[in-house]
């Protein structure tokens, strides 16, 4: 990139968000000086869970090109014609595993964050994060390869167990305030 | 849980995570010291939202193996047969209460996070939440038990009105700054 | 607002939450000494994609007022009739280009939090989120109007280029500190 291009976008930025910095800031040098390896646990679980979101929608994505079954007719049109316009089993069930990892991993998202800023115990919290993780991971891989019933449903079940610990831990803080 | 299992994760954890330590921290020490209610307030709602997302879940669920209605061949074969792979009213229905609750709370969970950070006061804040959470409770219930059009659609745009407000505020605060 | 209400209420919220206020404050005080133009950015460019989310939801609903096809039956009760209670492949390519902007939209929200906290160069981290934001908004233009393949799928690409790409930064710096 050319220098000046850098440099006008820096000091552009700069002036375009300096007044609320005042408001919004780094929390890096704080962090830096403190400790939550409970944070970086649930950054890490929850960053390779994004990821298993996007796998998901590329693997829908190339079964229905493979496939040949769009749902928009634009698409059908560029890859053969109106014929592939259609559903197709495959590709509804990977959608299927697709809207379930999101149904699952957003509250997480943000359960698991509350969760690390309530300072738990390390082990505990590494205990919760990767019992939803693993058992997140073998819901979908169930679903993609339909294993037979109720693989599925117990990895989803033992997938919740953690989610719904933090949530009631979560609240009971609150409660214990009171 | 045996003593070496735990000291080992502990210690493998921590070494782990530790360098990240340094980068991301619990921000439980500085949380002690200071003060915002609005945040407690808005962990308290959201956390009942994100357990009403599993609730709402559960009931899809339910009402799956309750009518005998099944998305996945699989599990139909589990449940009598083949013939149970099929489409249900009330099960879509359910479904379309889970999926709107998603639409609208999973944004909230950003908008009322940034906006806890804003030093709102405190009252006006707890309306904003307050307002979201009953609207979307009412919402869903409207859903399920089929209210008479248009009670859904009104808790709807209630739910929207601390949304969008929180929206603005967030956009004017950034703004101000310029 | 009468004063009366006010003050029961400010005084009743800070009873129920101070003993929370020791565990969740105020970032403000820590926000307002430092200086995060990244966070900000992040902040900015997340709450019109969250707005965004809300104008396709709204026109979602449009449309189906517009076309008269009702997915609720009570909805088409109140609309002129139980013929209403249809699909319209309209109302259909609305829903979807929603259901795909939430897929990408709510991931971004967690990576560019994170993202915002380790500190990256904000004329990068402009770049990412200017062209996630840009993408995005070409990609539910592009689906709205059935523009022509591949443009709406490129648009797809480009946008989780830097998702991607601040995720395998998340990544990286935590693998660095092991």
């Amino acid at each position: 990139m050319q220098g000046w291009i850098r440099e006008w976008a820096e000091s552009t930025a700069g002036c375009l968000w300096s007044p609320l910095c005042s408001h919004f800031q780094s929390l890096h040098g704080l962090l830096k000086e403190m400790d939550n390896p409970v944070f970086t646990c649930y950054i890490f679980y929850s960053t390779l869970l994004v990821l298993k979101l996007y796998t998901l929608a590329i693997i829908t994505g190339q079964l229905r090109l493979h496939k040949k079954a769009f749902v928009n007719p634009e698409d059908a049109l560029r890859h053969g014609g109106l014929e592939y316009h259609r559903n197709d089993p495959d590709v509804e069930r990977s959608r299927r595993a697709h809207r379930n990892a999101r149904e699952n991993i957003f509250p997480f998202l943000f359960l698991g964050a509350i969760y690390s800023l309530m300072e738990p115990n390390l082990f505990i919290a590494h205990v919760h994060f990767l019992v939803f993780f693993v058992a997140r991971v073998v819901h979908s891989v169930a679903y993609l390869f339909a294993f037979r019933a109720p693989t599925r449903s117990l990895a989803y079940i033992i997938a919740q167990v953690p989610c719904v610990s933090i949530a009631v831990q979560i609240l009971s803080h609150i409660a214990i305030g009171w």
